[in-house]
């Protein structure tokens, strides 16, 4: 990027009131900032507002805190302001056993299209470390033999802290429940990836139910992580079509390939700062 | 069709067995069955073999007991064997207030593409009576004011039998739960359609329920209807993508594309002689 | 919808420069036209802006030739700038002898889905006479034998002009090849649909060039018409997947499907002026 | 495996005849090979037979020349028979820059799911050798540079040669055409992904070509590599829905996701010997 030339994200997240669009462009006009890509939706029923720009900077950054505070100033009270020069963001990826998942971000890692800095990868088995090694990934074992789930997951936000911390979590497959303590540490920064369309087969063998209810499709659901499992925002979904052939083995199967896919474009949503999330959903810019 | 090229379909369920294809086969070749195109399942956790064929018999057609009888023969203990011309079914279609399913339906029987006789459209309004006579289908008003649910499943079931009966009911959008009483009149031969990607989002208004869970996927769901509401054998899902700007009407209407079109195709796959139904699923051939 | 309070749509296209949506948002704040909703896309290649605003008056609409002028006067010279109250718009449709694109704006059309007056259906052939009438819709047989592709047309657009034109003239399998002469009288005012996955399968009897070039998925595509056969501006497309075993009418029976479906969908966009064209391309907001 | 339980695969492709799959499973029947998954598929307007059966033998497979005879001796003339143990196969993977294709398999070569030996890639550049050595995959450059394609493809055989062949060649996003003499070498046996839903955009940048098209919907096609360019048999197709504000590089990157699923989709159709080729089309069971 040219040094001089930077790349700013603005999020607003507000009441909704006439005239918003026109009053947050004049000050960004008025500062020089270029929109080079906007958004906005309004949900109605809530009477609320979302605004979401990319903008270019010729110049000195050191107006930011002067454009939040004009956009603050027109704002309705209470509004959320996000105005930051892009930069990667750094993420953890948490996995257990199977490697579909944590591959195919590693893939992405490496052929540049996953802009951001993998950490580590932390799991509460040895089966991945090998990949993670590969790929020359710092890998953290964080098992849980003998362990409660308490004490678990203190050993976990041990690490977690020693790293420093991420910008998201990434549940590549971790199959572990994490508990309501654990998850306030990284509330709306957990991305998770469930083997099922949710709301459909929350818990735990979501194949195996489908396989008996006899779906003639089956999906998988990335979302952000709650304190109720499987609850939390989703992110994006999509799904494969079965039939009755197909096995749980090959349910399984078929679902990997969707479960890679949709959590990559989540995970890739997160990073270029497309998601708003409220009354536990998201807007997806 | 040639009065002397008589076409047959031939269904057999039975406990799976060494040998059992050929020992079918054999029977039909020495009858002189043609087949034209035949398929075979089996459930290795249930140990259950499903065998279709469409045959085809030059001459007449005094043998099929004779054949059915060697088959039985030959198959173990307790199985189920169809074997019959392929006939026209008939259908009576149950509907509500929305024109979409049954609307479709309709185009598809004046095209001659959904083969069956539409003996009559019941419905619990009066909505849809001109979209019947528009068709030229009898219509019959069984109205609910003033009843309570088993008066009124009364009067359907008179309705019913006055009218003779039929192969298929198809509830087109029939926005009224049916109890246990009625279902087992008609056990295995109600099509519903579900407007949700079941088992997400079963009993009322699922558009509503899925526009505040944020799902990013809608679905339709065409299934037998059995005396647990939405939980009947699934037959056909499709499902349509949807974003965060979806209002819940929105959402109905990108959902009724789909209702239409997975109700007439679980129809045209019962028509057509392509389900076994066990375990509460689906084989579809 | 509320005497007083009217909705219009401003469309604008325009090029890109700085400052574009605060220039627009600022007339429109000024003369207190309210907006509801809106979208903007930059084709950075070809510096080119669009921008579509659903927008509603509290009062009078004397001002809206003032506020067009007002927005001319700071948008670059050669913009393109629509600003109208929404209104149904008059369509007519075409058609041969395949009845379910047809049916399937009528079944909408009735139902309240499809916002727009059905002036007229037209034919080269008398076989939708009877579903014309059915649904109670003008049908006029502009018939072709013994005519030459040039005194057929001339004939269509008699018929057409006698009608008082439309809109919109909505190709719904109407089989016949217009000409560039025809063409041009209703540019981007035609939409056809075309049962292949364009650019796949151009031209005649695109299921059979599918079956024979052994796809595993069809499509279907709804586009504007311009001089060259199926190569207009896509506006939607759509696909289902097919396998070996289904034969050329089979493939065009699942095709149906997905046909009538596609052309619902380009029309309802067209209709609420959600499509700009530019570069043989749509935008669609 | 269990030792003394041997698993086998027939296939067979005949001129059609009655009475076919009495005949095969009586011989089958009779030498105690148990059928666990059977398919047919009669082509009516070429007169064709297809049949695949996975069947399991007791004992030892000194039969297996004899039944084949018998089977012989019972179809039409000029027919076609395989049948033999269920082995894993060797491939070698062509491919040039991009890693997602070589990368995916490799995941789920290491996984496990995909059953076959990777013999070794080549690949006429070094960008991927990185990634071939982090799983442990003998790599081979076979530049090209200064060379012909006719200098250059005989290197290629040469390395192949070297290396003893493949079962299968996959072209993992190989991004040089092979000529006709090449392709003569390995016919029918080089799976090859196209990223374009053919017969749309054959030949180079398929993608830019959509773009400019303005297509709503890209796709992937995995297919036999054949004389004609991007003209062999299909295998398998997929597709991603995408829209106006999507940039070439940005259809790229969603064509990459549906590329590396199609391919590795076909590849485990062939793996599993479940694929029949003819009339430059396929079956696949």
């Amino acid at each position: 990027m040219n040094q001089s030339l930077q790349k700013y994200v603005l999020l607003i997240h507000a009441r909704d009131e006439l005239g918003l669009i026109y009053k947050i462009t004049s000050i960004l006009y008025q500062a020089s900032l270029n929109i080079e890509k906007n958004s906005e939706y309004v949900d109605k029923e809530e009477g609320l507002f979302f605004f979401r720009a990319e903008c270019s900077l010729q110049g000195l950054n050191q107006q930011i805190p002067e454009i939040k505070q004009q956009l603050l100033n027109i704002l309705p009270q209470g509004s959320m302001i996000f105005l930051e020069e892009c930069k990667r963001k750094d993420i953890i990826i948490l996995c257990t056993k199977e490697n579909h998942c944590l591959g195919d971000l590693l893939l992405r890692y490496e052929s540049g299209e996953m802009e951001c800095n993998i950490k580590a990868i932390i799991s509460n088995h040895r089966y991945l470390q090998k990949l993670a090694e590969r790929f020359e990934i710092p890998f953290y074992a964080v098992l849980s033999d003998g362990l409660s789930r308490e004490q678990h997951e203190t050993k976990l936000l041990q690490q977690l802290d020693e790293l420093g911390g991420a910008d998201y979590l990434v549940l590549a497959k971790y199959m572990r429940i994490l508990s309501e303590e654990f998850v306030v540490h990284y509330k709306n920064k957990m991305i998770n990836i469930h083997h099922s369309f949710l709301p459909a087969f929350v818990g735990a063998n979501p194949y195996k139910q489908a396989y008996h209810r006899g779906v003639k499709i089956i999906g998988a659901t990335a979302h952000f992580v709650n304190e109720n499992l499987d609850e939390g925002p989703i992110i994006a979904q999509d799904v494969v079509k079965i039939d009755h052939t197909y096995s749980v083995r090959e349910i399984q199967k078929a679902g990997r390939d969707v479960e890679k896919i949709v959590l990559a474009r989540a995970l890739m949503l997160a990073l270029n700062y497309r998601i708003f999330i409220y009354n536990n959903k998201t807007v997806i810019f």
